[in-house]
């Protein structure tokens, strides 16, 4: 019998084959690969012992009783939908493991002191109705029925595309379960980032989930020809925004957790002979406490239009996007980190770059995260995404023994802590 | 009867009726629009009293004999081809000023000391078949017969757009003319920057055409998630563009007739959460001296080299494009130079950043070029792109002074000065 850790790495590469495309693996809400993903996963945790539904927003959550009937839940889980072109084990990684560990618990008939339930959401990226974390939305009680109105790129509706599936959109707000009955939300999820390869760490331990703004900035100076424009005429829009783009490197390498890229960055009818008249940029800044991200947007902004007026160009900012940070309950990293020593790695606590359904959980529970290290490099949402399956083996060690020491409280009393 | 400038901008905007779009005007070579612009230019030659031929490559020429038979010859003209939506001065101005001059000779019946001939030459920017200069090459002997297979968007060989224009291909060198006979070349020009304007002065003489090279840069860095990676472990290739477009910009502020310009920045694949892995932009750098240039560009590459280092990013440089610079013969600049005082006007010397036609007729005799100030901020290449009436009557005025003026040496006697 293959270990824990290569069963789930066999697991996740078996249900990347349910592929909305046969050249990469993308599975998007509600596509018939998404399904049979669905119906694999509801299949895999009935053999773990755990009892399954599928809610009404196409979550499959599978339930494992406690020792004693009343006892309050410990959910786990994560999304098993893709970005286009993604990597096999973001999402899934956080629904396997779980089951794995269940199914070790039920092996040797163990119960616990809390119930578990792994729900395994079936839209956290998005990507085919631009609907991020729209089934753990649903699941802690903040369903949108805007949503149903959204179209995919052949103009099929969310509530068509769920019909389809099987499910009734006007019912969709049934997804929301009992908050009060949760004691927390534990997330497994692959680092996507390089600093647990770069440390040698098979594990690490979430801090704090960071928050972020995205900015589009226009700059517009003046075009004009590059031949015959003195240089101390000029109204350059792409010089101006290239000392931006260093201000924000700049500014966002003053430490901790924050960090600030350019992304994108577009040179209006950009021709080599042309002195660019109109340059827009992306601006992302993330940290996991908001105070920092915030004083670094101030510095940030402030220097671009320092930039902008000593260059005689305008600069126009619109804010595109923001997520306050949300940090992982001190207990649960106590408990994680403890367990994490006990099986056998340094407990490296770390701040999450990305977003989780976590973030969501949040609003009605205490959540806690564990990291396992990302392979190539760190890189994610890419095919050359990869985890071990000797990290797997750890990861589940440590997952089962914060299991077996988790202590049931409820969510109202952990808000005591 | 009109002054002569205002005469020169009305037949300059009734010259733009002949278009190859009713959108804007585009007049490209051996369209409908381009051979009907050269019959209106050589029914103008002939009012004035210039006897006219049409070349093998669709040049007009127009020949004002001198007082003496055997006298050189002096040659004016531009070129009456524009980009795609152009401006409306930007070349025809060099035809029509002289044949505006011409014009007033003949009323009075004045002979000069030379033969004056005015070249319209038919493609000079080449925006159909992508063919720079093609038609003051072919006039000066230096045809290149691969053109021919050149083929417009629409799959039109020139070829086969020459003998739709009553051309025959295989006869297109018989165009060089015996340049033995040239005293000089003096070419008439928009400004095409803001130079004059912003110095208040109508006229400029032109010292030099600048030089110049086009380089594509491509700098490799490493792609990564905008929120996973942190600043310390990036090698981000946008942010290394950004110093290397400094980079150009602090140099080419080094003075005098050097410029430098980044036109085009693409980030590969760009997205606001990801960290550009691959960037590639234009470098343009001109200037009045080759040395100068050339000084500028190794200081230039070897510190974009240094900054690709420092930030582990690999970079590859190709030279796309690269022209000497062209130096106007001192006895022209003085002889337009003491015209344009003549005519009221400081007689402000610059060199020209565009390239234009004398650089081609330089291989054959010495040559001169006259400015006249752009208006609209110093556009071209743009349907803003505008002159007055007020100045081409300045430089027609100086125009015809310096006909008057002109001492008829042969291009052999020129070079010994």
């Amino acid at each position: 019998m293959p270990s824990i850790g290569t069963r789930v790495v066999e697991r996740a590469l078996e249900l990347a084959r349910h592929s909305d495309s046969t050249a990469h693996y993308t599975r998007t809400l509600f596509t018939p690969a998404h399904r049979a993903a669905a119906r694999q996963l509801a299949e895999w945790m009935r053999e773990a012992g755990l009892a399954v539904r599928t809610d009404a927003v196409g979550n499959v959550i599978g339930r494992y009783e406690a020792k004693a009937a009343g006892a309050p839940t410990l959910l786990m889980g994560s999304h098993f939908d893709s970005v286009r072109n993604g990597g096999k084990f973001d999402g899934v990684l956080g629904i396997l493991l779980p089951i794995a560990c269940v199914a070790e618990l039920h092996r040797r008939g163990e119960r616990l002191a809390v119930a578990i339930e792994i729900a395994a959401f079936s839209d956290e990226e998005g990507a085919r109705f631009q609907t991020s974390f729209f089934s753990s939305r649903a699941l802690v009680g903040r369903f949108d029925p805007q949503l149903l109105e959204r179209r995919d790129a052949e103009g099929v509706s969310l509530a068509d595309a769920m019909r389809e599936a099987g499910l009734e959109p006007t019912r969709a707000a049934e997804a929301a379960i009992d908050t009060s009955r949760l004691a927390a939300y534990v997330e497994v999820h692959i680092e996507q980032g390089p600093v647990l390869l770069r440390e040698g760490l098979a594990l690490g331990v979430v801090t704090t989930i960071a928050g972020g703004t995205r900015h589009l900035l226009r700059v517009r100076g003046e075009a004009g020809h590059a031949g015959t424009v003195p240089m101390p005429m000029r109204r350059d829009a792409l010089a101006a925004a290239a000392e931006m783009v260093l201000a924000v490197e700049r500014r966002c390498r003053a430490g901790g957790s924050l960090v600030g890229t350019v992304g994108v960055l577009r040179v209006k009818d950009g021709t080599g002979n042309v002195i660019p008249g109109e340059v827009e940029f992306t601006v992302d800044i993330r940290a996991g406490e908001d105070a920092v991200r915030q004083a670094a947007e101030r510095d940030v902004f402030a220097e671009c239009e320092a930039i902008a007026r000593a260059r005689d160009a305008k600069l126009e900012r619109t804010k595109t996007h923001e997520v306050s940070a949300v940090p992982c309950a001190a207990w649960l990293q106590e408990a994680i980190a403890a367990s994490v020593q006990r099986a056998g790695v340094a407990a490296r606590r770390l701040p999450s770059g990305a977003g989780h359904d976590a973030m969501i959980l949040a609003n009605v529970t205490d959540v806690g995260m564990l990291f396992v290290r990302c392979g190539a490099g760190g890189v994610s949402h890419n095919p050359a995404e990869t985890v071990t399956a000797e990290d797997c083996e750890l990861a589940a060690g440590a997952l089962l023994d914060f299991l077996r020491h988790f202590e049931p409280v409820t969510a109202a009393a952990s808000l005591r802590r």
